[in-house]
């Protein structure tokens, strides 16, 4: 199939750090590591390769620590979550390892909150971006421009919007890497035809007696979150 | 807010298994386990606790063996594969395990090919269900009623389709044991308001010349699938 990049060798960096969301990883996971020839490493903060728990529960286990990732990488990923996405962007270990490789990336990434890790990392400055809708408008503490879309690309930047994003950004990449013949395949395989039972999944499509609770669920995390900078 | 159910107690189980695929499982985990109060089991079929590899290789640890799994649930859940999911459905005692929690469980249920194990176990008799693309035609073989749908209930059987339909599939479950209203505020969470980057994801709007050579990768898969039957 003209376009088309059948066979990869992609090295692929997925962070993991205690309190992730799983969903926001295992989305894009399932379209990067289908990608034939490609390499996913799962690098863990912690150190040594227990499984990393989720911010809901579910661990997964790392491929490898941050010092034995690959250097030079086709994506930098970094997934999102709350309070464990805030410790992980006070983490100097877990800064010093996104700065050092997103200068060996192709694609520097992020789903969800994952955006303000990279953002701590000062890897969104001057850039569009997007984010979780909780946490969007203070990208602009990172000299960012933030863009209330699924999947922004900005050069090298390539971020998606809340947990279930990762599956549109997944498929993007999949697209821009391989031809979208291939991620149509990926697509087919994961009968990614998406049909929501029921209307909402943003703000202004969710009932206001629904959407009100809880922006004042996550307005805790949002102050914490505010207080985030690049670090010098 | 009315019909709506803030706190709950449901015990849930969700099989792992070597060579389950990750997002068929971790799509409805995000939804089972955003409900206060309920309680995920994550099941291995292997006799320890050690992390269950996955078919592109993700392992995630699970909490609890087949012989420790609560007895009564609120859902039991079958994620699928290819061929770990043709292992487990051959193993009598992932079997054993299905068949006797399905008697002590409010909803019986699967996504992707989950439903051969379902199948096999003799859970889909005389029902409407539905599964991946690939197998759909086979579940006759189990006597049940193939339907091309996202999800499907019947009775106390709910079954998803291929993969990424997990996340519909979870979705209407919140919906239906804590109310609509809950399970809007879930998608909020998740920002669960999918635009996949190009048309596709079914067999009837994927071009021939990908959804051909995918239906060919799957045949040997669908032809070992098609011997299975219902262990009496």
């Amino acid at each position: 199939m003209p376009g088309v990049k059948l066979m990869g060798n992609e090295d692929i960096a997925m962070l993991l750090y205690p309190g992730f969301t799983a969903l926001d990883l295992v989305g894009p996971y399932h379209f990067f590591a289908g990608m034939m020839g490609a390499r996913v490493h799962l690098v863990t903060n912690q150190t040594d390769l227990r499984p990393v728990e989720s911010d809901m529960g579910l661990a997964i286990e790392p491929t490898v620590t941050l010092a034995d990732c690959p250097q030079a990488l086709t994506i930098l990923f970094a997934p999102g979550g709350t309070d464990g996405t805030l410790a992980a962007a006070r983490d100097p270990a877990t800064i010093d390892f996104i700065r050092d490789r997103a200068s060996h990336t192709q694609f520097v990434t992020s789903v969800c909150t994952g955006a303000l890790i990279l953002g701590r990392a000062g890897l969104l400055q001057g850039k569009r971006a997007t984010t979780h809708w909780s946490v969007l408008p203070l990208l602009t503490q990172f000299d960012a421009e933030p863009v209330d879309a699924r999947v922004v690309q900005d050069g090298n930047l390539i971020t998606g919007a809340g947990v279930s994003a990762g599956l549109d950004f997944g498929l993007s990449i999949v697209a821009r890497l391989r031809g979208q013949p291939y991620a149509a395949a990926s697509m087919l395989t994961a009968e990614y035809h998406p049909e929501p039972p029921f209307e909402g999944g943003t703000l202004s499509s969710t009932p206001k007696n629904v959407s009100e609770p809880m922006t004042a669920l996550f307005a805790p995390f949002v102050q914490e979150a505010s207080k985030l900078r690049i670090v010098k």
